[in-house]
């Protein structure tokens, strides 16, 4: 299949032991559904920097630049150290939400937001109610919107004509099962020929 | 003063309890400035669903409406349920981020990044070198930028010419504290008069 559009790939992977296997088979597996994945080979923007500091914003700008050249957008938001999506991915999907792309999701676990929160977080409680609103001890309010992490994540994924598959990984390795990934291609690659 | 830019005020802080009162008095400090808040009320966009997801959806174009409508940000990135910032605010960083406006921020620690995942999340190790990187005993990669946050945060409010406030709180109120949130109030104000 001749490829249609570019990918941009986010998500934590790329902290991983084995992140660039992850990141070679996640490419080939997006151009096995007709997307070019984006990568810093491919579009090489320059890495580098006199101090950690400028070395880090060398690589934002890097993700910066082939979110600006990227299409669409689908990021793993699993819970990454703790119990919300990694924050960088939260980042990179804001991006491309402000410039009107498609904005796809999966996530390694079935648990919602809700739940993680309450039970994981919050071991159980207690909570009180405040008029319509939950609250924990902390008096922090308790979301609770039937989504899969923070509603700015799951609006965006929605109201962009994406898709978000949130599904529980069936091994072990909850943050790189590429199970719910493969789900989430099959969907882009109908909303894109859909759209053709 | 009459007031020059609209900015946004993102941050956990509409999850407190006080949240009403806290939006009020970060709105006069914000006018006080020469800054005019952008409110839900003010912009007016509908907030109603039929269901609990359709009203988090609402509340999403509501907040990206408000965003499209400003001139800048002021991000509360104090670390919110966990060692990084609150999700929903990471995304509207990258959102602004993506319009090409400023990026401002505070952070109520001064504790960097690095020190909170070490210290906080592995409590100290043990860690392990592999080449030029350090990882935790789970295999992910330790990133040691010198930075606040992950580096598209951080990479985006350098970049864009806003500033970064991180300090301790004087006192125990670590997520609603000001104190930090009006120093950064005074870079965003030294900039924009800079730049007219």
């Amino acid at each position: 299949m001749t490829p249609t559009h570019k990918v941009y790939l986010a998500g934590p992977d790329v902290f991983f032991r084995n992140a660039s296997e992850v990141m070679r088979i996640k490419g080939e597996m997006a151009l096995e559904h007709g997307f070019y994945p984006s990568t810093l080979a491919e579009d090489g923007n320059a890495l580098g920097g006199d101090t950690p500091f400028e070395f880090g914003v060398s690589i934002a700008l890097a993700n910066e630049a082939m979110m600006d050249q990227s299409d669409f957008i689908i990021a793993n938001l699993t819970p990454f150290r703790g119990i919300s999506a990694d924050i960088g991915t939260a980042f990179e999907v804001g991006y491309m939400r402000a410039q009107g792309k498609p904005c796809f999701a999966y996530s390694n676990t079935g648990r919602d937001y809700y739940t993680r929160l309450t039970e994981d977080y919050y071991a159980g409680g207690p909570f009180e109610a405040d008029g319509d609103l939950t609250r924990a001890a902390d008096g922090l309010m308790i979301e609770n919107h039937g989504m899969r992490d923070n509603l700015m994540l799951d609006g965006a994924v929605d109201r962009s004509g994406g898709a978000f598959v949130a599904q529980d990984a069936p091994g072990p390795d909850l943050l790189g099962d590429l199970d719910a990934f493969r789900a989430v291609l099959a969907k882009a690659r109908a909303f894109f020929d859909q759209a053709a």
